[in-house]
């Protein structure tokens, strides 16, 4: 699996130092993913260079490196652990507790006239707690990115991903909810049990077939919006990217020729938005036959992956098995999104290489596009459900503000999120979602 | 009940203008308990005045001020309201998502990493997630403050008040669980199969004798600290407070006579910390028979309110009925602990004019300074749960720490808390707790 490898390299402060030590990397054909200097001691710089690569070409890069001039490697970074250390979100008071006044407005005795308003009229806990701000991420940990059945508590990283980023892009406050259950009834009791605490629900990481029965019992419980973001948020990023590169190539999406590979949540979510915006036609290839019934339930025909890569001219990978697509399947002109992470059925250059019109993958064409968004839009409108008319408006901004020559916008940019957050707003109340 | 009034109040920008509006306050028997200038209009100053008084005194006030020269009522302030406007608390990012490296670390794919890692070593997720810094705070709504069975969402200021508490006072990250559920049993398999995103578990606000069950089935089941507040965070304070009040009168704990009026959960949380203490006699009365039952298997013995009144050296009550107290049962030189919130069983002031040698209410002896240390030490000790010893930790360094003349210290000194935490625990390793 390439999960970058972050190595410590230290190198004379010289001219021409750093070049033979990339020059030597690109040699072994490990791809550079980032390069930061973390230190200078006396007339020596340590070098943090992520990288692309197995870990088992590991040591034979070690000893070239070492044979170097006045190179050395001092050995892996902990950078990415670093960075998860202690966890990635924390709870903060919204209030300072500077007076003890402060204290008896908020805690006893104040409190209990918010109490009592609250209890009078429920509307009111909207307004005068965070429930409204607030969104649950549940997994069981059955379908942890690419990883498979992981369990919630491994998940967690992902889960304080998500929460983080819901924070720091969409103003959310996230809360991770890790449940070790595989049992669809036993989760819903659960999630419905403490679902009063939030605002919303998002479903993760949780697998096939599981997730939709337990997204629909949900749905059907609950008034508030309930979203499996590996289906819907894949789906609604996904759709954006087909949207832009149709465009890009002149092919439109009703009569386009589109193929799936990988029939599981993702792969179902985005079949089922693509055939409500319209395509009329969708090739699918899957291992599993329950997975080609719910496809062909949709409307979808089933197909082998070679005849898949065969006629489709966008291709949506989404199997979580790694290098699937080999460059001779690919055909001159065809789009290429390789969706599973951490690795692609097919690396974007290898499938450009290949003759490939566009190409993407995961870490581009990814949900962070879309969940934080979806959720406070919805949350906005006081939403009591996702419709298919909000996942479409968020696809479509999403679509809107990618750059001339890009398929998506950059997630990192506030203003994708508040725009796509703003169109879902919108849709909520026209569809009759609130 | 008193919950406090906030009027705002107009006056004249001239010598003796406040002086004369709080000189008719006080002729009404009303006591002001926070005084503020919110802004000045010309020649007049507006008046933000936190009053202790029954709502049905309002009109007879407002109509006796607006007859002073030059004051005017203006009608109430929105400051407890607006202090809890979109909640106390939200979930924040602790990494600045600043970068697309950063994201990749945080995110996929560099997220995959920490999820094997801990896949591979469970406990792990200690380091590199934040469970072992959050805390679930859950309630199920049925017996919040005094006010009873509001239901769980009406607690939500509550809960989000300990969180905002838990995060300023003991950095640590408060999770409001609200759960609509008064069988005990269907709670506990909820908070059970939740369990995994948290390093411990506050049970807040349920109401006797359920949360007696609840409590002990969760603690059986699960290998994290488990605490209900009111039973143990009260009692914890209580010790403290009962602690100092004897030093001060010259009682000694063990040979006092104790007496408690109310043993719901506060109650029998504090008779079974007394006794581990070794008080070797509590008179008790409560109007509920399987109450005095559960008291009397503790050792204790029933008796009723005027006995205890008579009998009783220390006096500690928790019934949530305001006034029970009457000033003519209290003896000279008793100490007197109405601890009911939000309004005690006897004020205070009333009890010490009766002629309490102490006495105090529950805003002052608060479980506010207990809850934060005690999960803050339990979590950094990494304690399976929380033993009778830490609990008493708590309770000394509490009482340690209170001024020469005070019963407890004050809650918004972070020093306390620390030092809360850190007798906590120590306490826990010494104990076995670990």
């Amino acid at each position: 699996m390439k999960i970058p490898e972050i190595l410590l390299i230290e190198s004379a402060h010289q001219p021409g130092s750093l070049g033979r030590i990339l020059t030597a990397i690109g040699e072994e054909g490990i791809v550079v993913e980032h390069l930061a200097a973390v230190r200078r001691e006396g007339d020596r710089t340590v070098w943090e260079i992520t990288l692309e690569m197995d870990p088992d070409k590991g040591g034979r890069l070690a000893a070239r490196l070492n044979g170097l001039p006045n190179a050395r490697v001092l050995g892996r970074s902990d950078r990415v652990f670093n960075r998860h250390r202690g966890g990635k979100i924390r709870t903060v008071s919204t209030v300072e507790m500077v007076s003890p006044q402060i204290l008896r407005d908020i805690y006893t005795p104040g409190v209990a006239r918010v109490c009592l308003a609250i209890r009078d009229d429920p509307a009111l806990a909207r307004e005068f707690t965070g429930i409204g701000n607030t969104v649950a991420i549940v997994t069981n940990g059955t379908a942890v990115l690419g990883l498979g059945a992981i369990g919630a508590v491994a998940g967690m990283p992902v889960m304080e991903g998500k929460a983080a980023l819901m924070a720091s892009l969409a103003g959310l406050s996230g809360v991770p909810i890790l449940i070790e259950e595989r049992d669809p009834a036993k989760l819903v009791e659960v999630v419905a049990a403490i679902a009063p605490s939030f605002g919303a629900i998002q479903l993760e990481d949780i697998a096939a077939p599981a997730c939709f029965e337990i997204e629909a019992s949900l749905r059907s419980r609950l008034r508030i919006p309930v979203l499996h973001d590996d289906q819907h948020g894949t789906a609604v990023v996904t759709l954006a990217a087909v949207r832009n590169a149709g465009r890009r190539v002149d092919q439109r999406l009703s009569v386009s020729s589109v193929g799936q590979v990988g029939l599981g949540a993702a792969g179902i979510g985005i079949a089922r938005l693509l055939f409500s915006r319209g395509t009329a036609r969708i090739l699918g290839a899957d291992l599993d036959a329950a997975a080609l019934e719910r496809f062909a339930a949709l409307g979808g025909e089933p197909a082998s992956l070679a005849r898949v890569m065969a006629e489709a001219e966008i291709v949506i990978a989404t199997t979580g098995v790694p290098g699937l697509i080999r460059p001779e399947m690919v055909r001159a002109g065809q789009v290429i999104l390789a969706l599973s992470n951490p690795d692609p059925e097919i690396e974007p250059r290898d499938a450009l290489a290949a003759g490939a019109a566009f190409a993407a993958d995961g870490k581009s064409v990814n949900n962070v596009l879309g969940f934080p968004g979806l959720f406070r839009g919805a949350l906005a409108a006081g939403a009591r459900c996702f419709t298919d008319e909000m996942l479409v408006a968020a696809a479509e901004a999403i679509a809107d503000l990618a750059g001339e020559r890009d398929l998506v916008p950059d997630p990192l940019d506030r203003t994708v999120h508040l725009a796509v957050a703003e169109a879902v707003r919108q849709a909520a109340i026209d569809s009759g979602a609130t």
